[in-house]
């Protein structure tokens, strides 16, 4: 399935920048609601980082005049990993270039998945030192944990809007090496509304949803992980608390099993605090895949997920879906995790 | 506002008695799915109990040709409030009369409340004494926690719907002394949707909730409490894994602050697991009032509660909500706890 | 049990006045890492509140040259329950006199028990009122959860060290009408060594433990209520993370089956996080005892609870454990809960 | 570190097999009370399964004389990677050869590590197909979710006794491509108590531990997993309500940050009911060593563990800890995840 690519070039999810139209407010929902903790300014750029984040920063939050993604970071599992996925890439048509890299990392080598969401894939990463104030009393956890608001452990996973999930599927799976875990398929198979993959036993760290409105390069959501259920529960009372927009859970996915709460942030995107699921070290996994049937309303409890879950995604674009979407799929791809 | 009702006459609620249709799956829901514990059989009834549940039995499983709810107990303070209660009681023009009382206790007054459910008051009760197999290694704890199921704890309360909740719960409050927590009030307040109510520190151990459907005597719902909201969750999980319909939840509301899930049992009654909410010993409590904008959708967060919430009670009335039920109260009726 | 003291006239635990020589660090403990809200600041004292308590105040720090507790204040159940019980304790020979009532409250009655703790009995109370800032978008509670440190929802209960259980016990029972829940009884019965009490359904408000050095009026613990489990155990990240003593827990005791988690507070005092146990609302509740063999460890899990438990208590005393307490009792006393 | 062996070579723990002195009673605890599924039998072997487990079986529980560990497994990543690690192991000099494979499994490699445990690595696997009542409403997951006990998802790590942990840890590191993610090390870093190490970013699914008492072969515990650390709460409750004795915990390691509880299944080996800790997908990786003082008691919080921690391992030898242990150490390897 992963035709010539080295399984395991790609080590893990690195960073995500998320662009923000309102960076004060954005900042103070990651910050002080999710418990982030901000490392670095530059430019019109904050770095944030979960308090069980190795690296430097997980979260790059910059001001735009749209919320959306900016650049995807994965970290290559070494530097000929870093060189051969380059090579790869360049050989397929979808070659940026090379760039010095971001804050707290070596030249790193910028791509565009065929959706066009910019990625980059880079090796070298400082570590994260603690400041003081943050120092643990657990030599293994890179920073305390503060006990301020939901407090995230880490960096989980993105989920991305594709035009045509397909060919950015086999992107992932192909030229990234990731391993493909579940999939949603529609009209006896033919019609692949959902893939979920990843690099790590993580059960997914990158997933590609059908766009309805037919956009292009469009983020579903940004996903932060808790420790336990009762983190998440947690969560949804400290947003609630702080006027903060819930648009689904806490609830359990069936496709992941994952325990999901999403809320926007102030900025428009979509975020997610996360626990449950599963991890996957089988090397010869057979995928999942779920019709229509199997998927129901996409969540394994409870109420249904809402229209907007399928249709808003940042950027937003306005109007209806596409009338390329059949109404009987729009229902369908009602749930991601 | 309680009259001449001495406060505290009655202590709690004792037990609930659940007809169904259905009395083996019943049972297995309760006692496989609930985890509770059967200890008597009698005719047509089981008789079961949480495994925190001090009383021999506060639940009494009934087959009938109906789902819907038998007699409701409550226990009094001593004797002489029992006494107290049977003789005001009798005074309002509400008295069915004296038994011996059910599997477990001593003589029982017996009455109607104004809706026409059938409760009764008494006050001699049997302490269930556990068998050797169900022997806890806590002394303070009646019987063991047998790890069977969700493990629910006690009674908590349960929810009843009435044709008109006012003179019910003027009842309750006037005639059986219950604290009113919480009101909900619609059209400047002259519209009595629902009125939540207890005798104990628990914050409600008998709501009335007006019955869209015009219906009398019918039940809402019977709720069993857990210790924890992580508690609510596996429960979502064993109901779900064994093909219950689960109506609404785990969420919270925004009365009560109750963390719920709502399911049928396979007679059709509405069951509820309970955690969360919040304890109220202010003798002067002042009862909150929800009006339309305050109340909302009826949950604290996320997903709307359905409208089966409002329509659905048993025994089952065929046919749509009652013309008396003007549209705009219907989603206002949405929630309870 | 409770001679002619009206059952009710006490209807909760008002709050609870801690001695500290290190005001800034207790008030740094108890608002950044127990998430309390200070209210109010008068002379040497800050009065704060957990994010669910309805009075305006549960706890005051006041700054003193030693740790231990000041005055420990009741709520009665109405003006006459009030003037009944200022009468009775005046009866008793125990009182200290009126007072026009600390902040928040109007006129109390102040008197010792009988191992010279201070405390008093109150009715008139305000309400807490929320300013802007922490005005939560639950209508039923008083305050936001703001999400800082631990999160304590309310006060619970105190435990006082006391020379002679027996008259305490008696005194809170006969005289404040309390029932008694749970007591520890070694030598056949014949020496008291903890008693455990409640005006409410709550397991105890009030627990008397043999103070094992002689000492009198000495506070054992302050004990403040969160909702699950899984927020003790996240208060033990929380308090470790930030350098605080942790005594004993998070574990299970086995009397009151409270899941425990005990740390001083910087000014010395031991201060407990805690959930579970269970509630009482039997009127006729038969008290459990505990005798040496069945108490065995203490807890009802894993590890055995420290000497210090035993030994240590605010203002702290130097030197062993009094002789007149034999060497068998000391480890029998080893858990309060 | 790993010299010449190919990184990911071996995919995952495949199973453990323990011997019990008592089979129908241990059967009992990993059925009823963790809530383990039985798959099969042959012979003197009963072969279970976690809820979660992809595989067939992930513990075999084989009748012997005394407790202690048999065959551990190790899935490879394909059948070259067997054919590698079989030829490299081969050249250690530490192979004892193929067989035709345990159940559900095809041929494996069998050998030893440094310390005489027999292991054994395979490919080919029969993925666990679940009989009609244990299948489950979610098609990612192998089988329901019980219900039962424990409900303990999937196999996890253990940790095993060793001699010298030096030789042990190299084979794991370089023979079977293990990284390595935190030590304990004493004596100013000469002095290697123990290390733990994975094939996948699962914390750890390898320890070895200094044997104080000089055996050879022995084990110290088999952990099985669980979501949440409420889970392991739970565990507690009902391992307590049935006579299992627990050595430790519920409680928080510093090494790992694993979330514990230990107890002996009735056979006598010591179980872990395990859960928090964190994952590690970075592929430079530096391992935490802590040294005497940073180990401290090696809890996070609480409780020092039981010198039964260090002391005790299956199968038991008789007689106080090997001289050849100095008595400065022995508190300091008191503590393993």
């Amino acid at each position: 399935m992963r035709g010539n690519a080295p399984l395991h070039d790609v080590a893990h999810l690195g960073s995500v920048e998320l662009y923000t139209p309102k960076p004060e407010r954005s900042l103070w929902y990651f910050r002080d609601l999710l418990g982030m903790e901000p490392v670095h300014e530059s430019g019109l750029s904050v770095y944030l980082r979960g308090y069980g984040d190795y690296a430097t920063s997980t979260l790059k939050l910059t001001t735009a005049q749209d919320a959306g993604v900016g650049v995807i970071s994965w970290r290559a599992a070494s530097p000929e990993a870093l060189e051969r996925r380059a090579a790869a890439i360049t050989a397929a048509g979808l070659a940026i270039g090379w760039t010095n890299g971001d804050y707290g990392r070596g030249r790193s080598f910028r791509f565009r998945d065929p959706d066009g969401h910019v990625m980059e894939v880079y090796y070298e990463e400082q570590k994260f030192v603690a400041p003081p104030e943050l120092h643990s009393n657990l030599k293994n956890l890179p920073q305390k944990y503060t006990g301020r608001g939901v407090g995230v452990r880490r960096v989980d996973h993105l989920a991305l809007l594709a035009n045509d999930v397909e060919p950015n599927r086999k992107f992932a799976t192909e030229l990234l090496g990731f391993q493909l875990r579940e999939q949603v398929r529609y009209d006896r198979g033919t019609k692949e509304i959902g893939s979920w993959m990843s690099p790590t036993a993580i059960h997914h760290q990158l997933a590609y949803v059908m766009d309805v409105k037919g956009g292009r390069g469009r983020l579903h959501h940004f996903s932060m992980w808790v420790d336990n259920r009762d983190d998440v529960l947690r969560a949804a009372d400290i947003l609630t608390e702080n006027g903060i927009f819930i648009e689904a859970g806490p609830s359990k996915h069936n496709n992941s099993q994952g325990f999901y709460l999403y809320s926007y942030e102030p900025g428009g995107n979509r975020v997610e605090v996360y626990s449950g699921s599963y991890l996957v070290t089988a090397p010869d996994w057979e995928p999942v895949t779920w019709n229509e049937e199997e998927r129901g309303t996409g969540t394994y409890w409870g109420a249904t997920l809402p229209d907007s879950f399928i249709e808003y995604g940042t950027p937003d674009v306005k109007g209806s879906a596409s009338s390329k979407v059949p109404e009987h799929l729009k229902d369908a791809i009602a749930s991601l995790s």
